[in-house]
């Protein structure tokens, strides 16, 4: 299968290099070179623009950053739909706000393609296992055309409803990730402070109904969890900065909805805190840090 | 053995009733007649106070609603104390605070009696079903001799340290439950108003990395967990005033450690509002009732 | 004086009335023509276009709702910056961001005219007085020039530094503004229920170190100032739904700027939920009512 | 007048010389020796137990940290209680729950006294210029004879009710500057980092709707208002730790009044974070440094 695949930062690489391993044809272009040099290495076919990456292809994949950088990729004089196949499929796997979405599906609909939104969780470790979860809004009969490409990339493909609604989930279940793991750190590091082996309450959050991902699997706090982040100074993993950029998605689609979102606003608050005391970069489990306070520090 | 038991309410009369198939003596005593009468018809021997309970057992289990009315079981002139055997082992499974926990084990041990503190965690379902997790503090050796007790009771028994430490494990735990419900009310609320398919929007929580127990098992929002109270009008489950008294023991502790508890005190204040509309003896879940807006209300 | 007028609504008609009073040739224009015929009948000139408000004038007043509004009246075909008359002068007096205002500063200079952004405060009350606070952001030499226009609208006309800055005062006084009347309302509301007179209350606030314009002017609690929108139903005054487009107004450029507001953000939310529940047209300082609950209300 | 003073703190001090200034019989009472010589230098009388303070006595004033060292003065065998003269008033001036000054009020009536609630707000530099205000609840009749003694220390009482009422009334007052203390240093910061000065954006705040006691009198912000403690490093003032107590006592009374206060929850959450960072001693404007990031601070 040809697929083009536009897109190669931390998360789009391994993503394409997936595909590629599952013996697909793919195209891939990103404005970095080193970025599509690495990806070329791997077994790729290099394109000098998305145009050329989408030549042909069946399936064409953005992975970008942010809706105004899918926008550009789609409808720039070298982009996607300026060469889209007739009867190809676009699946935007970035994560963006529903309504950006759901003008894209117009606009490759416009042009005789299908449009699928497939953001992912799973982060940088999925990508690389191929063990993303996608979340995918379209009509039913474009969710079972995709299964294929995407299942080369993940394990969990969920058809979350039209289009826009993969968006939606993506948003809400970050949503409820940076709550609960803001709610993680308060709970150990009062814990802590409070005197108890952080290893037995993190076993307890574990098999308790405060059970969340955010416990068992990521905890915040250093060594609870080997495999974790916290266990290795925060570096990898998710950064502060890409949880800011989901809950700020989530603040204005709830602005958007008339919801309020009042943890949610708050949480966002303490990841801005967190970033920009310069700690940005760090895995968002990071936030435990404003809830511990440097030991003997001297009162300014 | 020989087991006295003090409190009958909708947690610790499952857990009596349980002692008792497992084949134990059980001296059961509650202040409200009708619930004596009840544990009695399922075979406990009924007490006429605190000390008749005590006397002779091995071990005194209390489960009371708060500090106040565990000092009054163990310290009035026909409490506990007043009674108890030589070498008795008195375990506390009320939710109270550290603190406290820690001087009733002193004034336990004045006495020559053994102390661990055993709060628990299920609610009124795992007290029936005998499925409790109980999070016990106090001494290697008397967690190893209450073992045969509670596990008469409950499924899971976690040592969480010393005396009081129980209490940190049950605090802690809920200050994440009730955070993690309020983000997962307010994340289906969102979704639902973006157009998602609540049923979708709880499967993806549950698979992904918002899953939590607020979502995968207890979902709020009616119809998606067919057991959960939100599928039965918040009825039965764990009330709002509950969680409210959990959530300001956990701000009252870490006023103590002068630890900042940011979501937990706004979470506190969103079941507090559900509280004073009328709606405490709600299950939480109910919490996602803040969220959702009466269709066609007409402005006030 | 010719003065050009664009956006005739609750604030701009009165503000377009005193420019006349005061003597001034006002050219009017609103899309609204029901607007344009009731400040025309004050004596204003009507125009047909943005365009044939600004032809010849010395200054262009702009009021309108947001910034997209802003940019539609200068750079359309027909409007503002098509007829920009050399030397004129732009004010606008719309609350915007303060990224977009600098860029429109861009835009007229390029035009060879000058700009000021000159947001107001003193609500629809001080429009129709004549004493309304301009904060304004422009070279000193523009400030100098706008002065008598300005103060035939208002009394306080305050330079804010550079084109931007008034809207950074605008947006950082009603973020104040916002967090102080929902605290007022908080406070008002306790106090009540722990048994104090409201009046006697609203005294102390007025007096003492929680004195502010939220409590000794305009406070939420109906009977305290007789003046106040709360003695009439809510009704007057600064709608919520404004609050909550201003407090979003902070909040996107806090996340500019990379700062936290924690107490902005929650207020946004509680204000959303007010909104929400289909309160948005009442008078901000409505959000008192999530503190009340109404008296026998019967349990859900 | 013979008046009984216990408690000679930062606070009780002062006020306790300006009744031997305007002439009164001043028999004076601390633990602490330093304290009782510094007023007895400044021509009281020092006793050496509240009882021996009190005695014959028309007026006794305690001025003291918590509710518990108020019922140790009035209750202790050489207590206040103990000595009191027939017809005296007993004034507590300290700031305590509303429920505890009740309950001393119904102490002191049983013993033939009359007792007002009179806590103050001004701060340290109000008890020494005289200039404090009281909140006094209590009787019309007790209000109207304890007006001279409180005259010669205070310039505003305010008759908030019955007893209880002064406490509510002070608590209430505290709510609202807690906030809004933290809503100013939001704001100012926000607005710094957006480019305007400062000392501009502190005159609008104080000029507008924003306008509060905590922007034009103690605004947070250094060199904003020259004698501020913001404009001398915080010191002197209004301690972080007094703040965060009465934000205790405010969240406390609402929790038994079933009242929920979001936004005080929040601010007591925010200097929380800074007094566990060793910043408790400080005056409480400095909440500013949780919004100010050091400049090229290197992430961690």
């Amino acid at each position: 299968m040809k697929i083009g695949f536009i897109g190669l930062g931390h998360m789009g690489a391994p993503m394409a290099l997936n595909l590629v391993k599952a013996g697909h044809d793919v195209q891939a272009f990103d404005m970095n070179g080193d970025a599509l040099r690495r990806v070329a290495d791997g077994g790729a076919m290099p394109a000098r623009t998305a145009r050329e990456a989408s030549a042909d292809a069946a399936f064409v994949i953005t992975m970008l950053p942010a809706a105004a950088h899918v926008r550009a990729a789609l409808t720039a004089a070298d982009g996607v739909l300026a060469g889209l196949a007739a009867g190809a499929t676009v699946i935007d796997s970035s994560t963006i706000d529903p309504a950006s979405a759901q003008a894209f599906g117009e606009l490759v609909r416009a042009r005789g393609g299908a449009f699928v939104d497939a953001p992912v969780s799973g982060g940088t470790g999925g990508a690389a296992a191929g063990t993303l979860t996608f979340m995918v809004g379209g009509a039913a009969a474009d969710f079972a055309r995709v299964g294929p490409v995407l299942g080369a990339m993940g394990k969990n493909l969920v058809h979350c409803g039209a289009v826009g609604m993969g968006q939606v989930a993506k948003i809400c279940n970050n949503l409820v990730l940076g709550i609960s793991m803001a709610g993680v750190a308060e709970s150990m590091a009062l814990g802590a402070a409070l005197g108890i082996d952080p290893k037995v309450l993190g076993g307890i959050l574990s098999t308790s109904t405060g059970r969340c991902w955010s416990a068992d699997t990521y905890n915040p706090y250093p060594g609870v969890i080997e495999t974790a982040p916290a266990s290795r100074g925060y570096t990898g993993g998710f950064g502060t900065d890409l949880m800011l950029k989901d809950l700020g998605l989530a603040g204005d689609a709830a602005k958007q909805a008339r919801q309020p979102v009042y943890l949610g606003a708050l949480a966002q608050q303490l990841y801005q805190a967190l970033s920009s005391r310069g700690d940005g970069k760090l895995d968002f489990s990071a936030v435990i840090r404003l809830y511990q306070q440097p030991a003997n520090e001297e009162p300014r």
